[in-house]
């Protein structure tokens, strides 16, 4: 995809529980900020793309269930799912139909509401019919912990630091779940999950939404003066259930090092560790981010967590990763994800980072990973 | 959208009550079909998009589930829900990612399991917060029925007519769920379901999976020397519930008007009437199809009952409308339909169309109304 496609505006809500409100009123607030951001009025969307991991009542989840409350009449709005990917697919999804030619403006939208809902929208047991008990996400991904932990000779306290970087960031962030920073002591005495991850190794469960207006490049100054440009997005799926794949060596993800693959032949990104300034990505564990970064490339295969414990992915680092607290202290409210990340690296190019605003900013990348790690979608934007 | 890209292959399996098969087996037989008519090695196909709209258990239904089964990994695979749009949406999508350059060679597949699912899938009785008991979608539509036989001054007799249509086409589909001719009296006398619709005014609930390949159109005749060219799709979204909408006047669903005008403005047709060799339409009860008539441009508002009562969209009439036999006798898994439908439309035009085969295949329809009532798809293909 040559920068043919450019974010225009963005908007997100304030994550965390919301009780408060709706699924419905989550999607509106985040649309009308990106909306006001993109100074577009709601006529001039032409399309509209909806991120959603979870069914509706009736099984369905579409975008008629948005129509009303965004009022937007008459036009395609379809719902994209694809497990922890959905949000970073949905916007996909919208980049491509620009790229085809078929609508100039328009509206990506990820939203989610996981705390009001039976089993909080996900098993709390594993219900796997192989595995059974025990396969849930925390059980899952700690298996991938202790092999890494295993073969780099690593111990818990280099995933504390992930959650100590986060949370950091998340501090300084009104719009995150968690604006708590919390010690490496804290994070070791937590109470546990899933070994080798206590309480602060793991995303919260979250409500949100976060939207982005998009549009072709050569409209964009019509609606912002620092548009952003859609560089390269990549989706890859491997085997459906990894942690059953006998061939799995559970110290990384495929999908993710085939969707960066794809995404960087896209953007003309040669060299990831190099060329990527700053990045969100998938935290749904602390251990997850560090195989990220050796998926994405951002590291060799086994000096991941070298890049943590140096303190190079830390707002001040050389590579921030996951400058606005990561799903981590964000929270990770599963369609909504990923768009509040497109949200979070169009704001630090735009130089509107505000208190988490890192040096470098001139090329981000969006990370989702899921199934779990099944699936995983990367999306390349820059000035 | 030029007619850029187009489908080089096509699958459908045997509808019905497939309790002796899985929804992965579905799937995959019906893209190896699809892959062998298009002679496309595995290999060969740079995305998918996967159609389903029941949720799996634990709320996904991601293509993560196909990857397996379908021996695809490293690409990506999406899945799109829109309710009864879903299958044509996904193969909308297809479409626009081709249309877009990102990929030469595509594959959709729509796939449904419902009848081993605890109420097959679907509310047996409305439980819609507002509408309650009642809310059925034979309910719904019967009350579209009940309004444009008053406004029209017919009678069930009208209704009747669709269902010996479509069941008469239906009896000559080896792949129908219900392969059977009946009598308009057989169908006056049914037992009620709601008023006006009796049991053969209403589609089956089936089991079913149909694939379609798709390619660059200046490559199509490395795969298929009777290519068929996709002229334009439509996606559109009205108010989520027309049904409580106190504007809807009951008599047609502005969701397909607006897809309709879309995928027309696309194809360059001025005058469906006359423009539309044949079509599928989404016929889920006897009287949708003749609000479709209304609502595609094949007939002036309200004279849509004319078309059925002259014979004019039976099999030898001069715009046949479900040659396949359609939801009525083919059966509707929901997310499989709209894919079925492009299968049916692809064949026709190549003249594969057996017992079943129309005289005029030059242009063909297929058209997906959903939520209920508020979303549409429509897409066109041609030679």
């Amino acid at each position: 995809m040559n920068p043919n496609v450019a974010v225009v505006g963005t908007g997100c809500v304030k994550f965390g529980e919301r009780l408060d409100t709706s699924y419905e009123a989550l999607a509106t607030a985040a649309v009308d900020e990106a909306l006001g951001d993109a100074g577009c009025a709601r006529e001039q969307i032409e399309a509209a793309w909806v991120g959603t991991y979870l069914p509706g009542a009736h099984g369905g989840k579409s975008g008629t269930a948005l129509a009303d409350p965004l009022r937007l009449y008459g036009i395609p709005i379809s719902r994209v799912e694809n497990y922890c990917a959905t949000g970073t697919d949905a916007f996909r999804h919208a980049a491509l139909a620009i790229q085809a030619g078929a609508y100039d403006v328009a509206l990506v939208v990820g939203v989610e509401k996981m705390k009001d809902r039976p089993g909080r929208g996900l098993p709390l047991e594993g219900r796997h019919p192989i595995v059974g008990r025990g396969s849930s996400a925390p059980g899952q991904f700690a298996l991938a912990a202790t092999r890494y932990m295993h073969e780099r000779k690593i111990g818990r306290e280099v995933l504390a630091a992930v959650a100590v970087k986060n949370h950091e960031n998340g501090a300084k962030n009104p719009l995150a779940h968690l604006q708590k920073a919390v010690t490496a002591d804290a994070v070791l005495k937590a109470p546990m999950i899933a070994w080798p991850f206590g309480l602060y190794d793991c995303c919260p469960t979250t409500d949100g939404a976060a939207a982005a207006v998009l549009c072709r490049a050569d409209r964009a100054r019509e609606f912002s003066d620092k548009p952003v440009a859609v560089r390269g997005t990549g989706l890859a799926v491997t085997n459906g259930r990894p942690f059953l794949d006998p061939t799995f060596d559970y110290l990384g993800f495929p999908a993710t090092a085939a969707a960066a693959a794809q995404a960087y032949t896209q953007a003309g990104i040669k060299d990831p560790a190099r060329d990527i300034d700053f990045a969100e990505v998938h935290d749904c564990f602390t251990m997850t981010e560090i195989l990220n970064y050796e998926d994405l490339g951002f590291a060799v295969r086994g000096e991941g967590w070298r890049l943590i414990m140096e303190g190079r992915t830390a707002l001040g680092g050389d590579k921030p990763v996951n400058p606005s607290g990561g799903l981590k202290s964000f929270g990770h409210p599963i369609g909504a994800s990923g768009v509040r990340m497109i949200y979070e690296v169009t704001r630090q190019i735009q130089r509107r980072g505000e208190a988490r605003q890192v040096a470098k900013s001139r090329i981000g990348l969006a990370h989702n990973v899921g199934g779990p790690g099944a699936v995983s979608c990367v999306v390349v934007l820059s000035e």
